[in-house]
């Protein structure tokens, strides 16, 4: 698959009063690409949260522009580095072929107890470096 | 205290494209008030989920005149109703007096481990009939 | 159609740290499947929003069950009354045949640019009567 | 003033099944302590709005330490640059002392009506140089 895509459509609770998509909700956009891409490999939330869970470290997001109501937006979620604890992804936004926003997002696997760093399982993380560009 | 209330300013993060407050955000607003009036009666987080919670079981709102970006409002949370294991809140919303919304809403007191109804400790349960109008 | 539903998936951002969705987010997921029966009779963003809006001016939601992440969850939105410038649907919230919440919202329609309430247009009257139960 | 700060308390609204603060919610979080920054300069909304707003162009936040429901948190935003249509903030988000998030944020002026840019008035990128560190 290498670049997961999914179609989001823009509803009144994700706008803002300047009429555009409040910014903060173009990461709620990003996340649930994410969310997908990993239930693809196998990694809805039974498998992924068995004991262990991901959490972002860091994030940059470019607004290039702006999305409205009503739109059908196509989120893409890439595999950009993984390593033993972490995983960066590329991510884009885009409205019939116009780039609404890109960014790169760092997530980091924790135990759900210790909320310290743990390796990525092998078997995922095999499956994660599979889908490397 | 009988009635208590609680000053809120209105982001942009709060509004929609209607330009105006999102009206499921007013039941963020009315849920800071509740939280800050059982924060005066000694109940902050740490006291409150010892063991416990309270969940919403039912609401009622009436929206009367529209919030928009950088309001100051006030909250309101008034006892209504407290029983072995629930109570209700009347609630509103107003703005230099006008009222721009009201409601109730029950909560219901359960164990945070069996995620079953359990009976308000005695001495928040005597606290709370206090403040009963 | 008279009774039309929608399936949402829950994600992490409509949960809280009580590990349910949040109760709030019941009336995005709510109002989504309004918008969507509103396109099915036609009435998309640029037919609707053609110098009217609907505003929600009352709502009550009654909580049963708890929803949490990853959950692929039902919504149903039914027509319940028309008049000639409000609306009140029904609405429920299952997953897998489980009633989650349930709830009536009213909504008025009103003329964007004077906010006062303005008459439902004559085919959109007749296409909303049709769905009555 | 140079560095601004604003205090504030994590809700229940604020969190996710994580049980901690969702991570785009740092980000609303940044925006309220920018708008207070401005609204401490004489920009508040009448007077921002003025046929002129703000638009975040783009952000880059690192996340250190979760935050949990009830903490009171300090959010500052410091000018870093100014220029005819843009300003970049570096923010910080801390409780009791310890780093919380960090980032920072670039917003653009923009004409409300033609959404293209547009230079900063003068009296305001006066008193927005005036507080670059």
């Amino acid at each position: 698959m290498n670049e997961f895509s999914l179609s989001i459509r823009v509803y009144i609770e994700d706008t803002d009063a300047g009429g555009i998509v409040y910014y903060a909700n173009y990461l709620k956009f990003m996340e649930r690409a994410r969310t997908e891409f990993m239930r693809e490999l196998g990694y809805g939330k039974p498998a992924l949260f068995d004991g262990l869970q991901f959490v972002v470290r860091s994030l940059s997001v470019n607004y290039h522009n702006p999305s409205v109501l009503d739109d059908q937006i196509i989120v893409t979620a890439k595999l950009q580095k993984v390593t033993r604890v972490r995983f960066v992804m590329s991510q884009t936004i885009t409205r019939d072929g116009i780039l609404l926003a890109d960014g790169h997002v760092e997530a980091a696997c924790i135990d759900v107890t210790t909320k310290k760093p743990t390796p990525i399982p092998k078997l995922m993380f095999e499956k994660l470096t599979s889908q490397l560009g």
